[in-house]
């Protein structure tokens, strides 16, 4: 018996790591104003075929339901915001600022970085069509992979714009309905011959388009309307995290002006997350209802998650945090079993005050206890016997001992661990 | 365009609900000394039609994907544990105490506390037989609502005994393939005219298995082999949360001793959690291979949302909770607009201190600014106007002001701000 492929069991080391890095994305899009949303895993089928595009649509996990509705598995995230933020417009001052941390299914062929459900940090802002938005946005990505511990040696985050294609386009003398052809050109003329952009270019059938033309603004460095962007960029510092590559189109049809895609800098050049504006899709799932400019990115934890593995700075935060959740941060060791019920309200007692306490559930030999005590990582042994009322408390690491009167027990213990009992706001 | 029937929104304010829930849940399992695992969120269907029972293979999301597996959103975590412990089963030493906080989904018809997703605290402990298992279990599942803000005039756990119940069947003479059948009579013995009762017992053929002893067991308080379990609860202080009651069977064919049900105090006698032991469910699942005791418990959220809103105490505790997930702390105002590029710097060096920190992202009046960080829940607002490098700093609940300079500002703020930033370990 096994899991589905593609599907992932979360052993708690696995789900210790998931946890660190949904932390990791929650701390960080606070610190940025960003406040968190979720919706449903399940949404009816429509909601991801009614948007422009539909790329989606042949990866889902779709089914009908035993009431007859066809139902699709959650692969992204933009549609449900779309539908939520429409439903509910004028109860939210604009801009808004959401984040979330959503699991997605999609059914694609399993290979390395990528299952058929992974987890993704989304930031959106909602309701603000200036540059400042976008240069907002793309900070809060940069800040969360500096907080994994990565540096611009690490990443890189390309910028382009679908404003600046379309007016190349357009001055080329392109018709609007060809616009998303010509993006899918664009998005291929690095890794074609120029011939086969020439032929594809040749059935929009716009005199004077060419591959050359098509390659020199790709490989060039206008700023165009990312001039602000920057501009925010560098006032914020990060101006070296970032870069100008119009080869980047971003696939989805629903993306209208500046989009950017954030690549690790090994030589496999992994894409790490990848966002943009989509400022016409709130009208188009609401009917028209609702006209807001909109921008969002998508950053997922199973490229991250390798990417972690392989940076020894990221690991080594990683593993800091991972390993501030051992099981306990104090053993119990019952020495004498007649005092048994006396530890039982011990423990209780820690455990009230906040302490991370776990003890023997039944008889063992103190050694066996002490075994235990290390094997879960406790950082000290409160151990009650003989000398009850007064207790023996051990620190694991330094083996020193310490006789102390079980009155106030919690404090005494509380300002001896380093690892600060779990604070969540 | 709506959710799915029985679906939820989580808008920012019900999010912060439901993480406050589940974070309740995480820090109280981690005072007990269990540690987070997680499994996937669809799974083989066979891992709910091999269990005894299968009740909830009825309720399933089920359907065949695109491979032609026939898969299933999880209804419940049990399974799911079951495999990934019989799979690793060496890797880890007993007994093992695991939660997670999953999302279930079961197509029930949508009522007031029953959605058809919904999240549940799953506790269990696997590889120790002992009572002081039980008591252990029962304990967290206190202690959990307790921290929420519930008292023994809010909620209680009733215990009950499979084994109880199996003795007092097989000394009738009742055979062990009846069994459970029995346990359903007894279900409904309380509810069903006593005539009723004894008809259905009739069917099992048992002489002198009758309707009345059924009744006086059922109301009787005989500890049996409940009796380790309360006592060790009583060395805890907790005896008054617990009461025997052998009117609880529990519906799942799995259990097989201890089983327990939380109600809260109210006269509609909501359920809240329940659970138990079931020792044979490992080496059904893993066809022998592995046998280990195991017992577990489930606490869902809908039910336990409606309480909270019921109860003061605990309604408070989470409001408490819930506004410290305000969107900011400290909101940075741009009184000079040709300060933005100082501004922007200033946010940066702020946001990477671990403040929490919003700011306007387009020029606005003054008095619009402080409108924004009073909406957003600000404690301060600092202004970069014309006194620059100094800046103006307003506490928003008294209106004090002071003016601070620009360096060292983030120890400043951190020492001001009753918010202290999310820590997290």
């Amino acid at each position: 018996m096994q899991t589905l492929p593609g599907f992932r069991d979360f052993y708690p080391e696995e789900c210790a790591r998931r946890n660190y890095i949904l932390s990791v994305w929650r701390e960080v899009a606070r610190r940025y104003g960003f406040v968190e949303y979720d919706g449903p895993v399940l949404e009816p089928i429509e909601l991801y075929q009614k948007k422009s595009g539909g790329e989606l649509v042949g990866q889902l996990f779709d089914f009908t339901d035993k009431g007859g509705r066809h139902a699709a598995l959650r692969p992204e995230m933009t549609p449900t915001l779309a539908r939520m933020v429409a439903a509910r417009e004028r109860d939210f001052k604009k801009p808004l600022k959401w984040f979330c941390v959503p699991q997605f299914f999609r059914y694609e062929k399993p290979q390395r970085g990528r299952g058929r459900e992974f987890y993704q940090f989304n930031a959106d802002i909602i309701g603000e069509a200036s540059a400042a938005a976008d240069a907002e946005l793309i900070a809060l990505v940069i800040d969360v992979l500096r907080e994994f511990g990565f540096s611009e040696r690490d990443f890189i985050v390309r910028l382009s714009s679908r404003t600046a294609w379309q007016k190349f386009f357009a001055d080329a003398g392109g018709r609007p309905e060809d616009e998303y052809e010509f993006f899918q050109i664009v998005d291929k003329a690095e890794r074609l011959p120029a011939e086969k952009t020439s032929a594809a270019l040749a059935r929009l059938n716009v005199p004077g388009l060419t591959a050359e033309a098509v390659l020199a603004f790709l490989r060039g460095k206008q700023p165009a309307d990312l001039g602000p962007v920057l501009e925010s960029l560098e006032a914020r510092g990060l101006a070296d995290f970032v870069e100008i590559d119009y080869a980047i189109v971003r696939g989805l049809a629903y993306y209208t002006g500046v989009v950017f895609e954030v690549f690790d800098r090994s030589k496999n050049e992994r894409a790490l997350a990848g966002g943009g504006r989509y400022d016409k899709l709130l009208s188009l799932m609401s009917d028209g209802k609702v006209d807001l400019a909109a921008l969002g990115f998508g950053l997922g934890d199973v490229v991250l998650g390798n990417l972690i593995d392989d940076t020894p700075e990221a690991k080594a935060r990683m593993t800091a945090w991972t390993s501030r959740q051992r099981a306990c941060d104090v053993y119990l060791i019952v020495a004498k079993e007649e005092r048994r019920a006396d530890a039982l309200a011990l423990v209780q007692q820690l455990r009230l005050a906040g302490l991370r306490v776990d003890f023997p559930l039944t008889e063992a030999k103190v050694g066996k206890q002490f075994q235990a005590a290390e094997h879960l990582g406790a950082e000290l042994a409160v151990v009650v016997g003989e000398e009850w009322p007064l207790l023996k408390i051990k620190t694991l690491a330094t083996r020193a001992e310490e006789a102390v009167p079980n009155t106030g027990l919690a404090d005494w213990l509380r300002n001896r661990t380093t690892n600060v009992p779990l604070v969540q706001g």
